[in-house]
């Protein structure tokens, strides 16, 4: 970590790409897109390839500059920068192994009913995609980050909005991706950054852009939300707003690993001062089950560096307004007249928020309290405090799953064998991921991700981490009776690229 | 065609259904969800050929109701219902091959950057989706069609809200499916209809309805997408609403084969009174082609019972609203300084409009004329009415190509071996069909069409014809660390189902 002395403020943080650069860098965009369209699969690996190389050649330059800005500190960053490489990695695969176009191919059929030609199907890029990078993923969800991959993977021009919390990371990033791209020989526009507030506004509601990667705030996800949506010519907003992440233990499971769950919990909602969006929020235990005040000795022991309770000495935040948010946030939790406080507390985060620093808090209230005012108490609060929701049966306990409504993760802990369909089936209706061991914090590049749920944790039915990420950036098109040489390589005849095809109903590999 | 004094106005025409009833409708349909998240596909295959099964023995009765409501006759009413029942059957066969749910399995790797948990993913059902039928299509994309048939076929209930210019054939439609469903056992609430505007409304902001389903007007469509993005919780929006069809003719083709050329566009644009979505309503040719003139001598020959542009005794249009708005786009662009009017013209529209008929027409006007007024004369007139727009050269026709925007379709007619590169990538860029032969009505229920396209074609990057329309109704879900049996069979180590699935990066076919 970084004493706060030695942050820096760069001019850069101030700047603001205008208005007339924005129309510049979407013109070039434009014409990238144009571009694009025809490149094969296996020219963009190389460029997804060739950025991930430059940027792994650049890593100690880049995790000083991320640490500067973040103080998100080792091993947190060289990871979150292998973790972002490897992504790019796996994009590049996965275009070339070619199953995600979805080729399809329907013979003419004058026995079908009713009766049709030559029909074949592809997805094709969609154009221009404006990405906004994320505070605390300064790697993994920023300039380099998954979005701007999945598009770049798909054929779309990528214009990104740097996040303001790192400046200059987000400059040196996209310097080394702009150069690796341009080497790679990939079409000048394919790759732009912007910066400031209004630039990132006019990005979403510009004529060239054609959809919009978000991971942020529900308060500001929302907002430019609206502003797609309210386009002359409405654009999909794929954006990651909110969860509480819910977990639920039994007491079968508590009765076999209370220490255990506790120990857990505690690495898994103070991991990074709290600043995932995948942290557990919310904590289902049984009633009396004493585990609150077992997570508390947890913190109290200081068994987490980062999770001292005792002090405002806690790990910097993001930015000054995440700790004055989570200061209000954790604020709201004391003052409510039912809720319990275990640790930490209002005076500590006020105290640690006024030096833009986190303060450990855990809190503890009853299943039908939370059912009673849901609105106050089901609250995503981003930093480090967890909500212990203590149930009568496994019926209140699904109806608090309920009320919370969609979010990217739901944690199921119970023993082998217990009886728990309805719980699967609960967090099954609310959440994009559903765990059956460990913590939902880690969220793998892997082909069967999800990072996604039901509103508010997205605005889409869609992923924004893993391969089929890359499905937000295509659009179908179908070609009717096309002479051979006009069509595409992947629906010719003869399947010149060897892709996985569906051909007549029938799914073949090649 | 029925006269206009046999013509039925029945009383449910004017019900509606009250917001109680819709609550009542809607929770039912909430109930039915959970339920059907657990249904195998086999039971939903069940379902879809039952209903199939059952509108096909009542086939006299319904295609007698709908040429009462529609004046669609024969052979276009009988073809449209078995049309319907083949896609009820094709959905059903798609969910039996289970590649739709998208199986992916990743065993744990703890070699991977980062390592990574055993996470396995599948599409699961949306919840329920509120369906609105289309006036043009009364069996297609109405109450049993497209929409309906592909959402019940994901796992979705269905709330239906019934077009007002067929209400009796709906509801009967309505009684039959529904009688079906239950007698194949789906459970309670997993199908209804709903009428009136206001219910309509409701559907979209309803907070149990998780998707629409929408074919209509540009306008109405337009309204409800607002609707549906400015909820709390915004739901996906479905719509089908607006499309030129462009037609782009080389001189080559109009040398090989002027006269079947103007045949096959006259019968394409003025089938069903042109009242399709993919009726080709702007005609590219070469300058002074002498083309529009050989079109509207077609017209003037009455070679097509349905084009005698000479009388306002045209056929019914599909209701009053649609008369008069055909009335005065035909008006609109007979008043254009710049356009020549080569058949039929405002005095006919409007003589017709008022008789609830439509009247045949067909205008030129040049591509320049086009690029310095596009609003005025780049608007889906819905009826029977065509613009035939010469171009100077090849970069000309383009620009008018760029200029009409999203469209369901693009057709290209030129003759072997021309140089139609450009052609095809700007056709690929606004459509989502594009054709090299014949012309875009006509619309073949299989695995590869693709019936969307960019805004304002539709609101979505999806389809509504075809197999993959069932992904607009289904977000995924990862199972991390999940027990074998505790997963949905789709994803059980042993694939109990047998179907294709990718594991561990690899497609399988099982």
């Amino acid at each position: 970590m970084t004493p706060a002395a030695e942050r820096i403020t760069s001019p850069a943080a101030e700047r603001t790409t205008s208005p007339a650069e924005l129309d510049a860098i979407a013109e070039r965009a434009r014409r990238a897109s144009a571009a694009l369209v025809g490149t094969p699969a296996a020219a963009r690996a190389r460029w997804l390839s060739a950025a991930a190389d430059d940027l792994d050649a650049a890593a100690d330059e880049l995790v000083e500059l991320a640490d500067r800005e973040t103080s998100l500190g080792r091993p947190r960053l060289p990871g979150e920068l292998a973790r972002t490489t490897a992504q790019l990695r796996l994009f590049a695969e996965a275009i070339l192994e070619g199953s995600y176009i979805e080729a399809t191919i329907d013979h003419a059929d004058p026995a079908a009913v009713p009766p049709h030609g030559d029909l074949r199907r592809m997805l094709r890029p969609l154009g221009p995609v404006g990405v906004f990078g994320a505070s605390n993923f300064p790697f993994a969800f920023s300039i380099a980050g998954g979005d701007t991959a999945s598009a770049l993977a798909a054929g779309c021009p990528v214009i990104v909005k740097a996040h303001p919390a790192h400046p200059l990371l987000s400059h040196r990033t996209a310097e080394i991706v702009d150069a690796a791209l341009t080497a790679a020989r990939a079409p000048a526009g394919t790759f732009a950054m912007i910066e400031g507030r209004d630039a990132g506004t006019a990005l979403v509601t510009h004529p060239a852009v054609r959809a919009i990667g978000f991971t942020g705030s529900l308060h500001g996800g929302r907002a430019l939300f609206d502003l797609a949506a309210g386009r002359p010519d409405p654009i999909p907003f794929y954006g990651e707003l909110s969860a509480l992440n819910p977990v639920l233990i039994t007491s079968a499971a508590l009765e076999a690993r209370a220490a255990e769950l506790a120990e857990g919990l505690v690495g898994s909602f103070t991991l990074g001062a709290g600043q995932f969006c995948t942290k557990p929020g919310v904590v289902l235990v049984p009633r009396a089950s004493g585990f609150a005040d077992r997570v508390g000795a947890v913190l109290g022991a200081g068994a987490n560096a980062s999770a001292d309770a005792s002090t405002s000495a806690g790990p910097r935040m993001l930015s000054a307004a995440i700790a004055s948010g989570y200061g209000d946030g954790v604020q709201a939790l004391t003052a409510h007249p039912s809720v319990r406080v275990v640790a930490g507390g209002a005076a500590q985060a006020s105290a640690a928020a006024a030096d833009g620093r986190a303060s450990v808090a855990l809190f503890e209230t009853a299943a039908a309290t939370v059912l009673a005012d849901p609105d106050a108490l089901l609250v995503e609060c981003f930093g480090p405090a967890a909500l212990v929701i203590e149930y009568d049966d496994r019926a209140q306990a699904l109806a608090v799953l309920g009320a919370i409504g969609g979010s990217l993760t739901a944690t199921l802990h119970a023993e082998p064998g217990e009886p728990v369909d309805d719980v699967v089936a609960a967090m099954t209706a609310i959440a994009g991921r559903v765990l059956f061991a460990g913590w939902p914090t880690g969220v793998a590049v892997t082909w069967s991700q999800q990072h996604g749920g039901p509103w508010p944790a997205t605005t889409s039915i869609h992923t924004s981490v893993g391969v089929t990420a890359l499905r937000r950036f295509l659009r179908p098109v179908a070609y009717q009776d096309a002479p051979d040489p006009l069509l595409p390589p992947e629906l010719r005849e003869a399947n010149p690229l060897g892709i996985p095809r569906r051909v007549d109903g029938a799914l073949t590999l090649d």
